[in-house]
């Protein structure tokens, strides 16, 4: 391995990051990513551009996976196993779905540097966060639970991108025993990465991505799913307007994912999810007792607080994200 | 009033519905709009845009509305009262808000030739056939209930458009009791206005308005409502991605007209708003017994539903409605 040149061209001045990310380049030099896709690739992607790390090693339970990204340049090297890739590793990024985080975290334990820090990109935090502290012992405190709020409609490593976090929010969860330097470290590489990092519970990130993000598409599935019920698929589409159309985008969603993201966030989800039937059937009430009053109520501080909502939500619209 | 020319430039070969427009002009000859906004104001400029009408007398309580509707050359000329403009009128329109009607029709009901022909344009058509026939008595018979599905954000007869009903559906919801002649009558005006008719009973009108628009605008209130009583306003500001901007985007609606919608839609839209929640309550039990079969079949079928309507809502978006 050389030593990474003084200055990306597509980079200017150092910034106090990436200072942060300098110093720690000893230790860190080798990025470990578990899971080669999308997500996976893009933060090997993301971490050659930036020069934060010296070599990048993979693995991905797939062969074909593993070749096709050391072909495509985004790994230096693949590993026959998630044990033998994190041996070494200064950095270890675990990016496989949220089901399977634990068992990869119980796999790399033994083989993980005193050292080291782990963090992974699952959605929901709760149930990482018990599933880590069971798999990993004493190293838990090396793990700093993540979340980048990014993606892209694609999949897999040849889709994978140097670009996906800048500009992006990413949300990490330490708890109480996690080691301060850790998430230091791991905010360096994020911010080298382009992202502005948050630091919340564990509970609040769920409740937060529950709200804003899962109950949606739960509210959008059973919206379509009650009209289909009632009309006739001609009715439906002859009639259905903007509004519908907008209410229900995300209802074409994929059904297999949103179950395993549901249920990965189950405890958040069902706490949001019976806050709004109570909010619908205090609705179904007022209607029934024509109490416009109480209906209005409601619908104003909706409304007030959808219109204030307006630009901020316009703008991450206009990412794409 | 001189016989209007034979063509419009604007037209091409006479249709078979405006052949009828031309026979029944002779009694039509007189249109009467009560209420002259932005509806009732497109409808004079798209019937005279057609040539089916030989002159346009209307009624608004507001002097000022009336003034600047002859000033506008939307109406030939105003009238006092709505009795007024109604007599020796042949078509008559009632251009006012739902809760209105049935007064509107009350005082025009002895001022009307018995060969007139009324409609409204009304969103709600159950509570109107109700009001309408109590306010006509035997002149219930006259009565063609109507509803174009068309609009614009704006309102006032100064936004008013010739072409606001070209290529809208018009939904007429004709009882027992209704001529067929007058049937006929309107969807000869519509025809001519551009718009497309779909004949159906109110309560079928009633509950596929309530699904299809007055459901999802209640559940984009209630998803709101719900979020902002669990998060800070700035944490919805920053998290809230894409999928909650669509899904609540309509929650930015008028509270008050929303709330009169849902007051005069109130039987079909209870219904549908109880089938909604027991859709919510079942997928929090599903969830809370981890029962990912159930969540799948749910989503899986709103998911095919929603994709096969894709095109058609792309279609109604792309034209603003």
């Amino acid at each position: 391995m050389s030593e990474p040149s003084v200055s990306d061209p597509s980079v200017s001045e150092p910034s106090v990051s990436e200072i942060a990310v300098s110093e720690a380049r000893a230790r860190e030099g080798c990025l470990a990513v578990i899971g080669c896709g999308l997500m996976g690739g893009s933060v090997a992607r993301a971490l050659r551009r930036a020069r934060a790390v010296e070599e990048i090693v993979g693995y991905s339970p797939d062969p074909e996976e593993r070749a096709l990204a050391v072909a495509l340049g985004v790994l230096d090297r693949a590993a026959e196993t998630a044990a033998a890739a994190v041996a070494g590793a200064g950095i270890v990024v675990i990016a496989v779905p949220v089901p399977e985080i634990g068992a990869v975290l119980a796999e790399i334990a033994p083989a993980l540097g005193s050292e080291a820090v782990v963090t992974d990109l699952g959605s929901v935090k709760g149930e990482v966060v018990t599933a880590a502290r069971a798999a990993l012992g004493p190293a838990f405190a090396q793990f700093v639970p993540g979340h980048p709020i990014a993606g892209l409609e694609k999949s897999g490593v040849a889709a994978s991108r140097a670009d996906l976090f800048a500009g992006r929010r990413v949300i990490l969860t330490p708890v109480a025993e996690t080691r301060g330097r850790a998430v230091l470290q791991v905010t360096s590489l994020w911010e080298a990465m382009g992202a502005e990092v948050d630091l919340l519970t564990p509970e609040r990130h769920d409740l937060l991505l529950a709200a804003t993000s899962h109950l949606p598409h739960l509210v959008a599935y059973a919206l379509v799913d009650t009209v289909r019920r009632q009309l006739i698929a001609s009715e439906i589409a002859q009639y259905a307007g903007p509004g519908f159309a907008d209410t229900t985008r995300i209802a074409a969603s994929p059904p297999g994912l949103w179950r395993d993201i549901a249920l990965a966030n189950r405890e958040a989800l069902v706490a949001v999810l019976r806050r709004f039937e109570e909010t619908i059937h205090a609705l179904g009430d007022a209607l029934e007792a024509g109490d416009g009053e109480q209906l209005q109520r409601t619908f104003q501080a909706a409304q007030e607080a959808r219109v204030r909502l307006g630009n901020a939500a316009v703008g991450i619209d206009a990412q794409g994200q």
